[in-house]
């Protein structure tokens, strides 16, 4: 238990959700190794995607992950995928996480030796992006794969699209991939008592970063047709800065103008306990809490 | 990090507060051990007692256990011993906590095995007391220890306080010891806005299991001079089923008919995230939430 003194995330992202075969040899390195916990997988064959999250000492976690690398770029051609994901390579994006007893900046020293590493080991062109970009044009997932696979032929050989480790040219089966460190992000709902998909949007873009809301916050409007009602879907991209419960308070003030209220809210997928004990101190009023009084964090120390 | 299946956590309280010689001596079978991990200690000279807060694997820490009972039988004496506090043995009490992956019959099952090892190994007396208890009247360990270790000489040949393992009579120089099971007690403290003790101890009164109140909560008032506020002080001893927000709202209400603000809250020493987790999604409203989504929880599996 107390053997892991620092504990990394990473998200890998491959390009194949449908061939359960490949997806096995792909995640294998992950499975009964000292070191790394496979914590969740999922494939998904409409979008043809694998994403795999695990956690591990940081070298343990690189070498498992670098013989995942070569199982993908070995098993995948994106010359013959399609999927309604976008995707620039047969390993998409490998994101790392800090969790425990390690720093952003490991996290982004991390991501650049891996970066390295898959360059060499398999001529596959890099791009460091989030917290790991060598340049502000490239912190954007987003912009850096805008093109996709098809388009990163011509793309790479711009000046400000050379790769940060590896050949200027896309590879012809794998593609190119990014890799980077960033905060966990938490996928946060609050459900509205309406079905007016107008006020979740109009919720949404009022507190979220780009309409001049909260700085760690992105939103937008869903309807929910099973229930007959709204919700504001947010991700949450720093919850150490931008607490879960300012912007669960948040919509409920924006919600009460239009006499709507707040009728729940969920968590999708993984959370961090920080942010939900961060939240349960708000409420409570705690008075000089620390998160060594939780008995787990004292365990995982 | 996987390799605990099962995390029992142990608070054993020794009659030993000041020689700090002796409380290393008592403290050494916890620290570097394979299984094992020492989370606090804490002596107290007015008390004359030593609190360690230990978790581990049930047979690693079973194994350090007695150990660090054989020290204190050998070094503390009870006829020596002066503290506020009420003590009836060198050890006083061992109660047993199930944390992770066993169950409060496992809890149960362990405080068994290791009161029988404690009889068979240092000739003291054992009382099983709270969920281990053999009969109502053990359950509570004030009523166990009443006349301490002075008046146990004689209270432990009555038919009704006969030992659980071990002779009936007090061993000599470490008295006699509880032995139990229980759930995690959670130590939450309630502040109001006025100095007035007796509002304090009228909304302990009416939020405590005695008063008529909650099932799982223990409170008294209590002043803090320093700060010239009152707080209702609240052991919970069940989070599981009295959650620490039920506690909370209750006393928010009835400071209300005084006209008194709840100024904030505190948690002393160590909470389960469980405890903190539970209110944090009461207070979002959060719907479909799985402990099994909280990222610790899912490494410490």
């Amino acid at each position: 238990m107390s053997s892991w003194n620092k504990i990394m995330e990473c998200v890998p992202n491959f390009s194949e959700g449908r061939d359960l075969g490949k997806i096995e040899k792909i995640i294998e390195p992950f499975r009964a190794r000292q070191g790394v916990k496979l914590l969740d997988y999922s494939n998904d064959e409409d979008h043809n995607r694998l994403v795999v999250t695990v956690v591990g000492e940081p070298e343990a976690l690189k070498a498992a992950l670098l013989e995942a690398v070569g199982q993908a770029v070995a098993l995948i051609d994106l010359n013959l995928h399609s999927g309604q994901h976008p995707r620039m390579g047969a390993v998409d994006v490998i994101p790392f996480i800090p969790i425990k007893g390690c720093t952003m900046d490991e996290a982004i020293a991390l991501s650049k030796e891996v970066g390295e590493q898959i360059a060499t080991l398999y001529q596959v062109p890099v791009f460091l992006y989030e917290k790991s970009a060598t340049a502000p044009h490239r912190e954007n997932l987003a912009a850096v794969r805008k093109g996709e696979f098809e388009g990163m032929a011509e793309k790479i050989k711009l000046a400000e699209w050379q790769p940060d480790f590896g050949p200027a040219e896309r590879h012809p089966t794998a593609g190119t991939v990014a890799v980077g460190a960033r905060m966990p992000l938490v996928a946060y709902n609050v459900n509205l008592g309406t079905a007016d998909l107008n006020i979740a949007s109009d919720i949404a873009r009022k507190i979220r970063f780009i309409g001049g809301g909260l700085r760690y916050c992105k939103a937008m409007g869903v309807e929910l047709k099973e229930r007959g009602i709204v919700q504001v879907s947010i991700n949450m991209t720093d919850y150490t800065r931008t607490a879960l419960y300012r912007a669960f308070e948040l919509v409920k003030i924006e919600a009460r103008r239009y006499g709507v209220p707040v009728v729940g809210s969920e968590i999708i997928g993984l959370v961090p306990m920080e942010a939900l004990i961060d939240t349960a101190s708000f409420y409570l009023g705690l008075e000089n809490f620390s998160m060594n009084q939780v008995l787990e964090a004292r365990i995982m120390e």
